[in-house]
């Protein structure tokens, strides 16, 4: 079931690793079938380069397998609560891509220091909050999810479509399996320029207003004219 | 029409993604042929891996299509801002590449540390002043091609093959196309050193205007000496 | 004699280059048959392209030449001090990779700063004292390894699997020559993650005990619920 | 003639491609034929990718042309005074390499703070003074081979197999062409862990004497022990 999803949910897995956005095992794509309510995932700590469509889980919502005989990615829970809370998105990505998750690890937000970044998020990439002993210690990998989707109150998934989890890494979403995997990419990129922006000038300012929403806008929304109709 | 500088030009453009100097779809060069008062450019957000000869769009000086059936790139108005107000150079070309965008992002100009530097800029590598706010609101891309020739009065676009616009990244020039993709890949180089230079460090001083003038002036110019007759 | 191990040894040091961990010849990994108590171990300075299996060297554990005619590794000396004394460990790995190489000159333990560390150590990754005129004028090599043992007192190998040595760079270690390349490459990832991550903020502070011990327990000891059953 | 040492420094050029430490055209090695008193250098600012063995300019240690059509590297002459100062090397090589240039831009000597550094230096990677302006001005390339010279007045061209040239980048040198491209492979691996050191902690200090003299003197000289016999 869900063969075109599958082939898709694939094809974002392995495109995290040929972006070089994962280290070890850590990286998972998944995307869902909105209508069927089924989410389709990368099983936990496969090497990349036995998987196959038929690795990948179908779970519905609640995280019930559907579909497949290996694991789930730990990190499903999380998925889950974003797909819940977020009924914008069509796929998510989670990656330990090297300069993102040093933001995450560095407990900052990432400012807008440039137009790569404007094009993409709609201002400084947002960080959670620390996780508290409570939440760690029992439901840790559903809490990641709570804990993204409090952050996120009144911030819009289309305006930013990602985030730095404190102290872990990064967390991408999309309209697609495909598009949050792209996310993904160019986070790390966004990511990358700010530590060297801030390797030359500790004091760099982020863009002014004016120059964030034309960036933005002029690539998303009814006003965009960047690209080909 | 003007076959050979669309080849030109469609070369330049993946040469920058050969260099490693573009991220995601952000770089475009373009050529002109002067006689014809006529620019050839890449298309917007094209993926380069499909980009081909005959998607490239050509225009007069005032940005009208001339041929072509897609988009120009949203940067057109830059350049040509840049070829009416330069008249010595043939060809432009725009990246985000990382380190001369990490210049950018922090608002600095790139110091003359060393004879690679000197042997391609004849000083500092020069930035535009921050885009106002009635700058950006109306014609910004054409604004951007402004604010580069303002930061040029009394420079010279021969003795300094490229800019840092504030906050964005770095556009190059050259005799053409071919040149100014040559020289984004120099600027990138010169950029990666410095901020290297700094992070041993942060007293680093430019080298001597006796240094300085030698290294350029043994390959640019009357008395040049480098390379071969 | 001993030709699955040497199979396992020869691939273990291919693996350490294939990650590019190696610097020049800088690197070694040697794996133990404890029932017969002999190691196996890369030659000193021969280049890894032409390394085969016949060209290992097989000694007991007093470094008693047993098969081969090349001279071991000068290290082999610091591996026999560890199997001595981890008898848990079956295989042995060192580098001069770059960030982690770069940790043990800068003389710190690498902090726990993100949840990518967590998943392989249990803390910070240790450092061994600087070593003393005397323990470097005689028997170097060995003393090496009795550094290693001596800051390891209470520690664990199986909740660190490897240290930084002053000045010099990581050994690491694992239940195989695989598992201890293995080991190498995540130390290395982590280091990478934790240079970065000072990068951003001076003030970076490690996580919290909570975090670090779900991460770690869940893929490590019997509580362990990550990947496959 | 010098059919050997042509295709010797060749390939010694070759390698200094492939081993990426060459920025644009900036990068030449040298042999000589101390016999012969004849020199074999790269010619100026041709490509690599077409350079063959008969593009190679001979000349005696004056720098009159023996053999070649083409210009010799405009750096030929701080290859002579090498050759005259130091009759121990057989060959030179000069790199823009990103980190050893990045030292030399930022005016410091590398300290030594790894045995990775000592296996290969025996102390500090020494620094010129800046060139003055006289020297700059006449004989410029001639006084880059005076102002080194200088600086190892008492150092010894075998305990140290490179330089940094104030401002400029690495000169590296060693009994072969082949040598010396290996030595600035090395001092750009030196110079980037120092780079990656300073990053994690300013305050780093040097190794021990005992430990420089250790690993130095086991790869060097009459009671070297490490490799094979």
């Amino acid at each position: 079931m869900l063969e075109s999803l599958r082939e898709e949910v694939l094809e974002a897995n392995l495109e995290l690793v040929r972006q070089g956005l994962v280290i070890g095992t850590f990286g998972n794509a998944s995307g869902i079938a909105r209508r069927e309510g089924l989410v389709v995932i990368k099983p936990s700590g496969v090497a990349y380069e036995f998987l196959k469509a038929e690795h990948l889980v179908v779970t519905d919502l609640e995280g019930r397998p559907v579909e497949g005989d290996l694991r789930p990615s730990s990190d499903l829970p999380t998925h889950l609560v974003l797909y819940r809370n977020f009924p914008e998105i069509g796929g998510v990505a989670h990656t330990h891509s090297r300069y993102a998750t040093a933001w995450a690890q560095a407990g900052r937000e990432i400012p807008c220091f440039g137009t790569t970044h404007a094009d993409y998020f709609h201002g400084p990439v947002p960080i959670t909050a620390p996780m508290t002993e409570e939440e760690i210690r029992s439901g840790y990998e559903a809490n990641t999810g709570v804990v993204i989707a409090r952050r996120f109150e009144g911030l819009g998934v289309e305006r930013f479509p990602g985030v730095l989890v404190h102290g872990h890494g990064p967390f991408c979403w999309g309209a697609s399996a495909r598009e949050a995997c792209h996310a993904a990419g160019i986070l790390e990129e966004i990511a990358r320029l700010a530590l060297y922006t801030l390797s030359i000038n500790r004091e760099s300012s982020p863009i002014s207003s004016e120059l964030l929403d034309k960036h933005f806008l002029r690539k998303h929304g009814s006003g965009a004219y960047y690209g080909q109709r």
